[in-house]
């Protein structure tokens, strides 16, 4: 299947195909996650991992159950999640007397902890986030990565004496997106939500948006700003230095699976996968070409090149099977592996090596004398050539549009009022969605696209995955 | 509270103060990890995570969730858990048609899918682990890290062609047993359990033991030989090089946070924690000593050794709160920190610091330019230290019982004539539980402890957490 043909059949054949997914699993939108896919998966969360951690938040783990009394304490919340819920209902033979939740996300699991936790303004900040599972009963179709019912989820959680402080905390989580989304090469925007759409309990969101090949956004990640709507019912009170008690202002960042999903859809191609080096969990494959009779020694030394380089922090491996090298080849460019070396006699007879970029497909002749220094070298171009690629694909996507009954596969940004009934003509005769404002796009002497009001006011609106 | 007056309570205080867990999450036995904990505890599976990386094994990720049919396919299986599992039969606000359960270990969710990998002797071996959590439902006491009804796991699943290559199997388990018990500072036996206490659906079971210091034996790993128990019920086959079909050969092997509980239990004293190198959250702690008008130089200083250690791929940490040494001193010991380094103007001016260990309480003088690889020689000494003193204490507790009723704090080894019945009746006399038998360990010319029978065999009897 060729992606410009069915994006969408596409996406779903090279994700099980590569070994990135396997979707036999009995129950649906439960997927397996096989050695390449959980590689993959592991390498994107060490990345997360390293910004919070640079950044000196502290990772922990919250239980996975909730109990169902105290995930009802911030109404809007459970409002928003109730249908989405998995409840254990019986443990061994025995109803249970009070029913557990299976973690949607962790707000209801840490809060009244954190309202242990927290005594007085020097217990602040606290900035914690975790690495989990969580689950989400989707009652729409289901697809690998991007809507599943067990998600891989990094969630991170901080509390403030003050809203200034929590908005601070939210420009650093912007931070920590732009270097995640470096190591991903994903292009995105930062979105904020409308009043509608935000997360339940929010006082606002921030959505964390790409954009498909199909024109669909996709939010990748989501940024909110709590302030004390959950402190106040959770009561996770401190005491000031003047010694009033006073409720903790909070802030959520959300990440998952989804991040895996954008670079499967924006990056691959015809022949496969093309993975970001950063997250690729093979970054050189090393190839011996064996001629007749040397086979023995190309292959000893096509294993010592892989060993020479994963010696020096990079992920090498060398294939050693005994089939053709074009096999191995058409293998790996599938799976996406970012550069190919080509090792025979000739390479090994005159110190050259041959490396082949799944990017662009292009050959370069390099020294092995130089070989780390060139593969480090190859492995930042190709990252950048990838998000410039990316991001040029996002620009074509880009309109500006006035009649929305004719939007187009991509951002559609459109002049809006700020009302609601007239954000909801908006979607109705687009079919489409109200993703919300970027910080800073105005446009002026304009109107709104319904009502025709005056409005220096630009909304964003797209299909949704 | 002093370990030897009430161990107990001793473990169940030292685990909260010190911030490895937070027992006062709403649901019993179900814990929060507060930040050092889970420092530690990753540590501890990046420590298994590189053990079985580099023997080849894949890691991957399954659902967390069962479906009630595919649990049920091997009956001794259903028979060991069905009083333990915790039931999801609600979503949203429908009922399920299908009930789900948590897991409780993997082999029901894997199964299915190993049917569908392995289709000729091509794909074997299949070796694959995952690093989860688990969930059973314990009606009996519950303890941090040791009884847990959510528990860190790590599972190993393997698949063969052949018995013996599974016997091969288990013996590279326990290879890895051997390195990560080093990394621990733990000494374990190795003990093949009796037929009434094997893992459910096992051919047989080798329980990792390890001793604690109130003479309870407590098993933090199990490695379990299937045979094709489980590959027939799930259709496990693969076609042989001469076409025939055949199930496969399995075996399992669990570790969980229990690794946690043993160190602390083994390696804790009055003072509190005592953290092996291998898995302290932080090696090496370096405290400013300041005098009148140079602290802000002396903190600098401290600042500038711990990032220059880090640097070196140990993990140290300058503690630049503004609080006296003294109190920094008792913190962190009673976190456990392997080395402390105390930073003067003495010591900076004639450029060496004084290393205190935590175990021994010794003292050093190191030359600051030797720092890197006296520190690597401190760290090796005190985790060689703490695994002699470990080992001197277990020796302590073995004993040679002819009495059953007259059994002591430790191992109990007494001659068993293997009959079920004789075994039943030592447990009932004493009061403990037959562990099972070791490897080698006979002693000829005895008789059965119960019926007199001339036997060689030695059971190895405990009291179990």
């Amino acid at each position: 299947m060729k992606k410009e043909e069915d994006f969408s059949e596409w996406y779903n054949e090279i994700v099980e195909e590569t070994g990135l997914t396997d979707k036999r699993y009995p129950i649906k939108g439960m997927n397996v996650w096989p050695a390449y896919g959980w590689k993959t998966m592991l390498l994107i969360k060490t990345a997360i991992r390293r910004e919070f951690d640079s950044r000196g938040h502290d990772e922990v783990y919250f239980p996975m159950l909730i109990p169902e009394d105290q995930f009802q304490k911030e109404k809007e919340h459970i409002k928003g999640f109730d249908a989405q819920v998995f409840w254990v209902t019986k443990a061994g033979s025995n109803d249970l007397d009070v029913n557990l939740l299976l973690r949607p996300t962790s707000e209801t699991a840490m809060y009244p902890v954190f309202s242990l936790w927290i005594r007085s303004h020097a217990d602040l900040p606290l900035r914690v986030y975790q690495i989990v599972n969580t689950f989400r009963y989707e009652t729409k179709q289901t697809r690998a990565f991007i809507r599943v019912r067990e998600m891989q989820f990094i969630e991170g959680h901080t509390c403030h004496a003050t809203f200034e402080e929590a908005e601070a905390q939210i420009e650093e989580d912007l931070d920590i997106m732009r270097s995640v989304a470096a190591d991903l090469c994903i292009p995105y925007r930062v979105i904020r939500r409308i009043e509608w759409d935000k997360f339940p309990g929010a006082y606002y969101t921030i959505g964390v948006d790409t954009m498909l090949p199909d024109g669909r956004a996709l939010q990748i990640a989501s940024i909110h700003q709590y302030r004390t709507n959950f402190s106040v019912p959770y009561e996770i009170f401190f005491e000031e230095t003047d010694g009033s008690r006073k409720p903790v202002h909070q802030t959520t960042y959300g990440m998952s699976e989804r991040m895996l999903g954008a670079v499967v859809a924006i990056h691959g191609d015809d022949k496969g996968l093309v993975m970001p080096p950063a997250i690729a969990p093979i970054q050189i494959l090393v190839v011996p070409i064996p001629a007749k009779g040397n086979a023995e020694s190309i292959y000893a030394e096509a294993r010592k090149m892989a060993k020479h380089i994963n010696s020096h922090g990079l992920r090498a491996h060398a294939d050693e099977r005994d089939i053709r090298p074009g096999n191995k080849f058409y293998y790996w460019e599938r799976k996406g592996v970012p550069i190919r070396l080509e090792l025979g006699k000739r390479e090994i007879d005159e110190g050259f090596v041959t490396a082949v970029r799944r990017d662009s497909g292009k050959k370069t002749r390099i020294s092995t004398s130089e070989l780390i220094r060139e593969l480090g070298i190859l492995l930042k171009d190709m990252a950048s050539s990838m998000l410039k690629r990316a991001e040029e694909e996002v620009k074509s996507k880009e309109f500006d549009v006035h009649d929305p009954s004719a939007i187009k596969d991509g951002y559609n940004r459109m002049q809006w009022c700020g009302a609601e009934q007239c954000g909801r003509k908006i979607e109705e005769l687009s079919g489409a969605s109200l993703l919300g404002t970027v910080s800073g796009e105005k446009c002026s002497g304009g109107k709104c696209v319904i009502c025709g009001t005056a409005t220096d006011n630009v909304v964003y609106v797209a299909k949704t995955m």
